[in-house]
Parts: C-alpha cells; sequence; structure tokens
C-alpha cells in the first residue's frame, strides 16, 4: 500500500491512499497519532450526502480521538462523491443536498432516487470492506483491534448495509435517517445489526419523518441501543452529543492504551 | 434549622432535619462532602413511587455527586411516602408499585389514582420549595449557587409542576413518565418548564405509553432538550444513563470549584 500523501498537523499524521474495487479507484484517508505504532482501536466514518472523506467536522473528529484516544480514523469517498466527481458536480450535489436538508426542497423519495441511493449503497458496502481490510494492513493499526462505525444521514444509509454484513466493526453511532416504508432491504439490514448503536435524532428534520426515525431505531436487533432525540433541523445536532459519541465509543472500543476487551478477545 | 440525625461515611455527611407545611412534617436529608464549608451547587431528588428520600440507588447518586462534584443533595420524602406513613403501609405500596411498574398488574389510570396523584402533587411542591429554601439556608450551601433537579417516573409526575413555579433550578433530568389525554394540568406545566431537560425514557415501559412518553418530551417548552429512548422496562434503565446525567449536570451546574456562570450571575 502506498500513501499518496502524508500530512502531520498538531500531533496527528493524515495518510492518503486508494483501494481498487471492481474497476473502481476508491481514495481513502486515516489519520493516527504521529509517530504511531502497533495496534489501536480503528475508526470508520462515513461522510454525509455531498460531503467527502477530509469534511471538516469529519477530519476534526478525526484528529480529536487520535489526540485523545490513540485511535485510527478511517473515511473514505462514497461513490458520487469527493474526488470521484468533478468541483463542479461536487458544488451541485451540496447545492442539491443543502436544499433538502433545509427544507427548502422537498426531500421527495422519487424511483430514480431511490434508485440512485440503492445503487450507491450496493457500491459502497464492498468498497468500505476494501478500505477497512487495507487499513488493518498497516503496522500502526494492526489486526484483532476493536473497530467502530461513525456517520448519520448517508453515513447511516450507507452504514447499515455495511454493518450488517461486516463482523470486525463492534460499536456504530447511527443517526439523521429512517426507515421509509418499502425500504424492506434496509429494515432486513438493520435487523441483522445487534451491536450496540446509539442513534442520534433531529426531531424537526426535513430529511427523515419522525415515524421513519422511531421506525429505523426499533428496527436495530441490538440489545442496547439508544436513541437521542434534539429538536431542530437536519443540521442542527447539538455539540453535546459530539461528547457522548466519544463517551460511547470509549466505552465499547476503549483508548490505545486500555483497548476494550471484547474485541481484544476476538483476536 | 435543627439536624435530628448526622452522619459522616467514605467522606459525605448526610444530615436528617424536616419542614412544616400546611401543618404537616416534612422529613428532608441533605448530603454533602464531610466538612463542606460554602456555596456550592445543590442537587434536588425527587424519589420514584412506593420509594422514600434514602432510597439506596438515590443516595448512592447523591453520595457520588458530592465525592465527584463537591454537590450538596437533598431529598424528601413525597406525601404518602417514607416516614410519612408506617412500616406496613409502606411495605403495601411496594407491592402495589412493584405490579405496576413490572406489568404483571394494568396500569389503569382512575379517576380515583389520578386524584391522589393530582392531590399528591398539589402537596408536594409547596413541600419542594419550603425544603429548598431551608437548604439554601444552611451555611455549606448558600445562595445563588446553580441548583439541579434528578427526577424519574413520580420524581418526575411532582418534578414537572415543581420545575413549573420554581425559577431557581437551571437544568433538570426528568423521565419515566408520560402526558396523558387530559391532563392538561400537567400538560401545561410541562409547557412552562424552559430549562435544559434530559428525558430518559423506557421503550417498553409498562407504565407510560410511547406515545405519552414522546407527547411530554414534545410539551417541555425548553429550547434544550434531549430524549434517551432504551429498550427495556421501567426498572431498566443502562447504567450509561446514570453517567450521562453526570455529564450533564456537571456541564449546566459546573462543580463546586468551578460553579456554572448562569447560576453565579443571578446572585
Amino acid at each position: 500500500m502506498e500513501f499518496t500523501d502524508v500530512r502531520s498537523e498538531d500531533g496527528v499524521t493524515g495518510r492518503s491512499f486508494s483501494v481498487a474495487v471492481a474497476g473502481e479507484i476508491v481514495p481513502a484517508v486515516i489519520w493516527a497519532p504521529e509517530g504511531a505504532r502497533g495496534p489501536r482501536p480503528l475508526m470508520l466514518m462515513g461522510h454525509g450526502g455531498s460531503q467527502h472523506k477530509k469534511t471538516p467536522t469529519l477530519a476534526a473528529r478525526a484528529r480529536q480521538y487520535a489526540r485523545k484516544f490513540g485511535y485510527a480514523t478511517l473515511a473514505i469517498d462514497a461513490p458520487g462523491h469527493g474526488d470521484r466527481i468533478s468541483r463542479a458536480e461536487a458544488a451541485a450535489l451540496a447545492r442539491e443536498t443543502g436544499a433538502r436538508v433545509t427544507g427548502r426542497v422537498a426531500s421527495a423519495w422519487t424511483p430514480e432516487r431511490l434508485k440512485l441511493m440503492s445503487e450507491r449503497t450496493a457500491r459502497a458496502v464492498p468498497e468500505w470492506n476494501a478500505a477497512l481490510e487495507a487499513a488493518l494492513g498497516f503496522d500502526f493499526v494492526g489486526r484483532g483491534g476493536p473497530v467502530g462505525y461513525w456517520g448519520v444521514s448517508m453515513g447511516t444509509a450507507i452504514g447499515v448495509p455495511f454493518l450488517a454484513q461486516c463482523r470486525l466493526v463492534t460499536a456504530a453511532i447511527l443517526g439523521l435517517a429512517g426507515l421509509r416504508p418499502g425500504a424492506s432491504d434496509f429494515e432486513a439490514a438493520a435487523r441483522k445489526i445487534t451491536i450496540p448503536v446509539e442513534f442520534v435524532f433531529q426531531w424537526d428534520d426535513a430529511v427523515a419523518t419522525r415515524e421513519h426515525g422511531v421506525g429505523l431505531f426499533d428496527a436495530f436487533g441490538s440489545a442496547e441501543k439508544t436513541m437521542h432525540i434534539n429538536p431542530g433541523g437536519h443540521m442542527g445536532i447539538p455539540d453535546f452529543e459530539g461528547d457522548s459519541w466519544e463517551r460511547f465509543f470509549v466505552r465499547h472500543l476503549g483508548t490505545v492504551d486500555a483497548p476494550a476487551r471484547m474485541a481484544a478477545a476476538a483476536e
């Protein structure tokens, strides 16, 4: 594996690389503490619609996790996102997504849109598998350590089918998404998820209705699952939920100095 | 104010006292760090139905808050509870409540039961006011510091009308209760609450339906309010919610060494 770009800042190193899946090049980045050696918990972060693998909030969280907990964090560009589209396409996508999540444009689930999302997910799952496999081969990550997943909105749309078939991830933050009537594949995937889940939901989300959000929470097969509901729209998750995500991950994955035992036992 | 009993254990002192309200003696207890002097955040804890002011889980939390955050915690026996009834009455009440919260007996809102609860609440609010006023007079509590409220189940049934009229409490943990159709006074009280609220709810509660729980969450007038939903019954709140309560209170009230500014500004 060759890193195409390696940059260190404030004690955290970001390394760019890519994996090839079904003839497509999937751009990836992995952050870890500068000078990291040996195994550590690995976090997978799935960005939202129109965003990309280095979206500022995601990158900031990855750096924070590296500094505070010694984690490595892996992110990839979803199909049709980031470096996989042109700047003009990305700008158009951001405008379209922005209009939907703020409610300026109704978030209609047209057959075309559902087909696009379904195809995107079908491509994204093997891409995540390949990127995860590559990351586990890095000497500063290693195999057998705890793996977590964080992804809301499109990060949940892709994360649910990914988690349904990935046995390595042991805890996940999901949210800002719902279970649409008729989305039987998605519901079946949610039911297959049995790891602890913290599901964050905005009560006035223009993209996901309350009923659909509760429906998705109900569908998760996990014995430990918590739904955090806050007022406000799609972009308005309160900062204190970010603190809650940190505690959730530390509780389930541990830290580099004290990784979770459950995952260690699976080595 | 005379303390009828003073006991220190593991660095925390519990002091028993009482206040007289409308001809009734209301037994109270306040925990604080051993040797505590000067102002500190004050926590009010409202026990659940059939419990009492020194119920083990409540007392343990109060001691924990004293040790970790330097808080003082005040608890009182609700009307018809604790030292205000005989041991035989308390045992019968515990049996009856136990049958309801575990679903062995339907939690029917009969007119008699609604009347009993309404009268209990009407008595409890001035009792809380009087106990709070007494506590603020203790030199190890003082006036002008932040005040929080914790109370689930009956602690919410009483807490909502109490908080609706108390301007001193600036953050509250509530939960395990719902908004019944026709409970217009309760709903009006919930709408008057504008402080940050974390509302913990059990998704399979035999006492409060999902719909009624969501209805109460919706009724709170607070800009900052979060509903935490977990699977399981009335007695099954996961331990990690207790950790969340601590962080919620530290965020809003601060600690004895760094009390919250909002409340300090109101001195």
